[in-house]
Order: structure tokens, then sequence, then C-alpha cells
């Protein structure tokens, strides 16, 4: 088997034995997408080795129940115990003993098949495109926010970062609240005034400080926390997507002063996603940059480091 | 007027002049307590210049409504405008132009006499001491917990610091929660075990990593954030009541990962703390180390800086 596997370097890898779990399901993938969590694994963070990837749609070819075979899928990537304080609490996402596609102890979907336990999938509406589908799982984690979060259709939100997850969390956001985008990118604020959410540039958030109810950092970068903090109001929250090797420095006295409260949101609920997609309310295509062949793997996270580039999708 | 001032140092001025703001009430401090942000003030903590000192008790001898004259009181310390944005929304504690006794731009306690608004004064039951109704305030910042999150009796709550402000928390807490105190200080074990709160040393905490629902940060030490990352269980909450200079370095992606719940805590209600004093459900004597004249200021931080030290309070 064919797959994308990371030890110290990443490298195409040409004979790696194909999954063999008897109680999961094996899925031959279709389509998978780069996402800035595997550029970081690729640079050593969470000390991962094997096949990287956690994106992807594709189709089942072996389950433990046959009714699963031949079904389009795409799947929850922490593999839980099912039997530890946190799964029997109902948060398996947190269990203790997991594995985590791609990302803890668990080989990924940058190859031509992947294993996950048949719980962990979802059947794939039949009018998604495999393109539309592979945006399933980043779209879940912007859905984790409204979980974690009431957000209210008065609330001044502003969302730092445009990127790939930015512009997800966007369009879920859009008609809920009163959604500020903070960008980098001149043709994303187009893409953004598209979709009618109003965004600004980060020189131009001055005006904007201790105003925002909820702050979403969705930058990716450890500096999106400092600006963050200048635009929540007190006893505000800051909702903290961004997850980067290193321990910034942070000013937790102001968290005091001005009682803010911070939340970490990771992994969402994968039904809302493909729901959103089903009816079209979550436009993904400008979303993606490029699809590469798996066989040109390398190339393809060389591009989806670059400066501008949103997703790179990866076709086995 | 003699108070204990502060100007890159602290100085007992004995010329200073009274309070004279006609629409606020004047009042004669019978009793005033140093709190640990009154030891990095006078380390250059806030910037602040001026009279030090917010908690105190005291008789009015002056107010535009002349029925507070001659109570006796204790004063909430922010100072508000009533207009702006934060104020009608009822949050005055975080009012944008408000000024705080001895912290920010309005002379404090650690003098003969002090100013506030009438709407910041509460009085004082007759049943309290001077020496029980000098804690109010951080007694106050002990129940602000109470408002901001919901804690249930089944929560495993996980108390950091056996300081002035922690053995607060600790009585305000105990009764409602599975509480622990993680502390430093044998003496304070054996009064803990009095008021049969359950406590450990720091170097026993390793069994309780990732266990608690809620870990409250009252260590006034930068290191507390850690231990408190170690000991919270995933979606847990960290409540953090210390200020101190400097940006430590903070783990957030560990945050994101664990989706954690951070909640900055500060000033609270006067009233029940009040309510908690008179019923004498909170016993505060313990607490008090010496008691100094206020022209043995600066004496008496000296003795409030010293290790094992708790309260140290100042009469005029």
């Amino acid at each position: 088997m064919q797959g994308l596997s990371f030890k110290k370097t990443l490298t195409l890898r040409k004979n790696l034995p194909p999954p063999s779990e008897s109680n999961e399901a094996r899925i031959r993938v279709s389509l998978a997408g780069i996402c800035s969590t595997d550029l970081e694994i690729a640079k050593g963070y969470m000390g991962f080795e094997g096949v990287l990837g956690h994106e992807f749609v594709g189709v089942v070819e072996a389950a433990p129940d046959p009714n699963w075979i031949g079904r389009r899928v795409v799947g929850e990537i922490n593999a839980a115990c099912g039997e530890c304080c946190f799964c029997v609490r109902n948060m398996r996402n947190h269990c203790s003993h997991r594995t985590v596609l791609g990302i803890l102890g668990r080989d990924g979907s940058f190859a031509e098949q992947l294993s996950l336990p048949v719980q962990n999938l979802h059947p794939v509406p039949e009018n998604l495109t495999d393109e539309e589908a592979v945006f399933t799982e980043p779209l879940a984690a912007a859905f984790r926010i409204t979980e974690q979060i009431s957000i209210r259709s008065e609330d001044r939100v502003t969302l730092l970062g445009d990127g790939k997850l930015g512009l997800l969390i966007a369009q879920v956001l859009k008609d809920r609240c009163r959604l500020v985008v903070v960008g980098r990118h001149a043709e994303r604020k187009a893409l953004l005034d598209r979709w009618d959410v109003p965004s600004l540039s980060l020189d131009q958030t001055a005006p904007l400080q201790h105003l925002s109810d909820i702050v979403i950092d969705a930058t990716g970068s450890s500096k999106g926390f400092d600006l963050a903090q200048q635009l929540v109001r007190p006893q505000g929250t800051i909702v903290l997507k961004t997850t980067c090797a290193g321990r910034p420095k942070v000013d937790l006295a102001k968290v005091v002063i001005d009682e803010v409260t911070l939340i970490g949101s990771r992994c969402g609920p994968f039904q809302p996603a493909l729901e959103a997609l089903a009816q079209k309310k979550v436009d993904v295509y400008p979303l993606i940059t490029e699809v590469f062949p798996l066989k040109k793997g390398k190339e393809a996270f060389r591009k989806a480091a670059e400066r501008g580039v949103l997703k790179v999708l990866l076709r086995p």
C-alpha cells in the first residue's frame, strides 16, 4: 500500500502493510485533505510517527458489520476505548486511551487505505461530491464552537483568521451573530464579501478594541491570542482554535482583571457538518487550492505550506 | 492626614490633604488589610501612585446623604462612571472610566480617611467586629467564583494555594463540592483539618492528574497555572485568581487539545460576604497574623511579604 509517512522526515512509502484490524472497518480513501495540524506534525509537533492525515472521504471495503461494505463514508478521528472515566461520561473525544487518525498512535488518511472503528463512520449523503465531503471533519471543528458556547444574534463576534478553518467558521457563524472577520488576504476579503461577511485587515482593528463579546482565534499563530485579548470586552469569551507548538508568553493578569473566559475548542460533531454541506449552506469549492495525486504528496505538502494557499487535497 | 503612599518607594506621609470630594462619602478608616496585590503594587505592578490599600472598615464622617453619617461601613473598590457601555450593561466593576481604591487613580485605605461614592458602601451588621468586617472585600472576591461558574456538590474541586485568599475560598466552597486544597504550609493544613477540608502538599498531587472538574489557582504565583493544567480534567474549568506582573509562558495548545475553560475572576459581591461573616460561617481570626498601627506601615509591609505570614492589618 502507498502512503505518505512521517518519521523525522516526510516520505512516500510504497510498501506499507494495509490496515488489518479485523474489528474495524477498512476504508479505501477517495480523497484526503491537508490541514495546518498536518503541517505542524510534519515539523515534529505531537511527536507522531506514521501515515499522516485525518481528513478524508472514502468507501468501506471491509467491516465487522457487512452492511457498511460499499458505503461512502467520512470518519471521526478519535478512536476511544469506551470504558475510561471520560468515555463513560460521553467525552469519547477525550478518552484517556484514545488513538487519533494520523495524529496519535494510528496511521492516517494520506494512504490508499485506512482503518477506523465502525462507530466512527458517517455515511455521506448522495448529493455531496467527494470534494465537499472531505471538508466534513474541519467543518465539524467549526460547528464545535456552537456546541461549547451560546452565541446570540446580537453578539459581536470577531473571528481572527481567514485561513482554511476561518473561512469554514465564518460560514457557520455568519447568520447567527454580528460577525466580523479579521484577515490578512485581499482575495479572501472578496470571498467574504460574496458571503456578506464584513471583514477587516489587521491594521484596521484598533477601533474594535474591547468591544467584541466573543473572539475566535483561528489564526494558527501564537500571536493570535494577544490580538484576541485586545479585542475582547471585559467578561467576554475567547475561543481558541489555534494549536501550535511552543509556549507563548501570555498576559494572564489581564485575563483576571478583565474576567475573560477562554475556551479551547478541538473536534466537533459530524452530523450538523454533513447536513450543512448537503443543504449547500457551506461553500467549500473556493477553499480548494489544488488537488494532487498521492504520489506527489511531498509536493502537495510544500504547496500547502505556501503563503496564501488554502486547502490542498490528495487523491490516492 | 497620615497615609502610606507609594511613588517609586513606599513612604509614610504625615501631611496628606484629606479627601474632599463633595459628591462622595468621606470615611474615617478603623482598620485596613494588606493584600498580595498591595505587595505587587509596591513593586511597581499597575503603575499606581498614591495611597495604597483597598480593604477597610470605617465610619462615615461626611456624605451627600446625611443618613450615612456615623454608620460603620465597608466599601466596594471600583468607582464607576455609570454611563459607559459596560456600566449600562450592569458591569460596573469593568467600567471603562473606573477608578479603583488604592489601585487605579484613587487614593486608598492605608490612611486616616478615604473617599468613595455612597453607592459603593455597605453598612456593617452590628454583630461583626472590625477584624471580621475588614475581610469583606477579599471574601467577596472568593464569592465571585460562585457567581461565575456553576459548582455542583459532586464536582471535584482542587484549590491551589493556602494563602490569605485561598483560605477564604476554602471556607466558601467547602460545603458546596468535593474540595481538596493543595498548599505549602503545615500549619495551614492543621487549620484546614479543623474546617474538615482535605488538603495535600505540592508533592502529593501526582495521583490527581487530570481528575479535577474545577481547579482554582489562588497561588499568587505564575507557576500555579502549570499545575492547574496538570490537574484539570479534559473539558474542565480553571478559575484564575492570581494576578502577578509579567507574562508567563503558557501551553495554549494543551488548552485547545483538552478543551479546557479558563475564567479570570476578580472582585465579588459584598452582600453574601457580609452575610457569611454575620452568620459566622467564615472564620477569619486564624488568618490574622498581626495588627500594626498605621505609623508602622512600612514595617507592616515587610511583615506581610514574609513567607508564612497571612493577613497583616493596619490601624490608623
